[in-house]
């Protein structure tokens, strides 16, 4: 059985400026994306799984945003890049202290463990390229990350990082959505070895 | 990305006698469960995502019985049996002609790509632990399974073997349940690479 380590709460919390959100609604963000594929072609995202714990139950780490929305932390990549270079640029904007270095972030990208897809512009994404759908949109990548024993966040104070435990999210598509609600599936082959500083 | 190669639909297909179920009722299911667990503790299943294609869309092979529910083949492990050992044993005496011998048998195991719990002596089961529970009562694990180009299944007479593709699958927990219309998400992963004969 695959081993991961996962770490308790021993962060520590500050705050940035607020990230602006670039588009002001849901029909304004899936124009955006058209007239992006027209100039780059397929929209490549990669977000994180990052895994903490409470009690020996796994969490993973959500943003909040607006108290409605949750999404896991991650974004677009630039035309050409790396997928685990990509993310750990991406977690170190919207998660570090600024002025934090790529070399120095904490982030240990893992096992590419999900891939949805994005047949139209359109808000719904798929596990599997659905049938006649010759040119996908987007293709979005999670990747399982750990982290250190000790780690210090940076949050824009417009989000809000939470750890939901996994008991909350299973099942729970309704509140999360369908790829943060079936995280558990995903993830539930590691046994978790659960490190506590106070050993 | 890690690939996996699938085949198409050049199998020969058989049947044999019929397997009895051991139980008549889902209570006398869950009764036998119980007397089982006082004798060998936790009980230890396995299961097979067998995945092929059709149409350049991946199928998963699921049984079929009394033309209402569907389950993926596997089966409970011997105490102390490994467990890729007990899932070709399983498969063999499932799906394989009659006298072919554990040795002779086509099926490659590959990851365990899931683990579910059942917490209790009851029917539901979950990708984790829930917390408070100290002693699971069952261990699920799904492990891909592959084929090779040519084979012979030999089906007992009332059970049924189809394909079903990941489409008809997804988001679709009322008609196939919680594990099975979740392996979409778990094998999402792979990028297909389909083999044909007729190359």
């Amino acid at each position: 059985m695959k081993e991961l380590s996962t770490t308790g709460y021993y962060y520590s919390f500050g705050t940035k400026e607020p990230v602006k959100e670039k588009d002001s609604s849901v029909v304004s963000r899936l124009a955006r994306m058209k007239e992006n594929f027209e100039k780059e072609g397929l929209r490549k995202t990669v977000e994180a799984i990052i895994i903490v714990h409470n009690h020996n139950h796994p969490h993973i780490l959500l943003l909040k945003i607006a108290n409605t929305f949750f999404k896991l932390p991650g974004g677009k990549l630039k035309p050409g890049e790396n997928e685990i270079d990509g993310l750990i640029r991406k977690l170190t904007k919207k998660l570090s202290p600024i002025g934090t270095s790529v070399s120095d972030s904490p982030w240990e990208v893992g096992e590419n463990i999900a891939t949805w897809w994005r047949p139209n512009f359109e808000q719904i994404l798929y596990p599997y390229i659905p049938p006649h759908i010759t040119k996908p949109k987007e293709c979005k990548k999670l990747y399982v990350v750990t982290l250190p024993e000790k780690c210090t966040f940076a949050v824009p104070s417009n989000l809000e990082l939470i750890a939901v435990p996994l008991f909350e999210i299973y099942n729970n598509s309704q509140r999360y959505g369908a790829i943060i609600s079936s995280i558990p599936q995903l993830i539930s082959k590691y046994h978790y070895v659960y490190l506590s500083l106070d050993a």
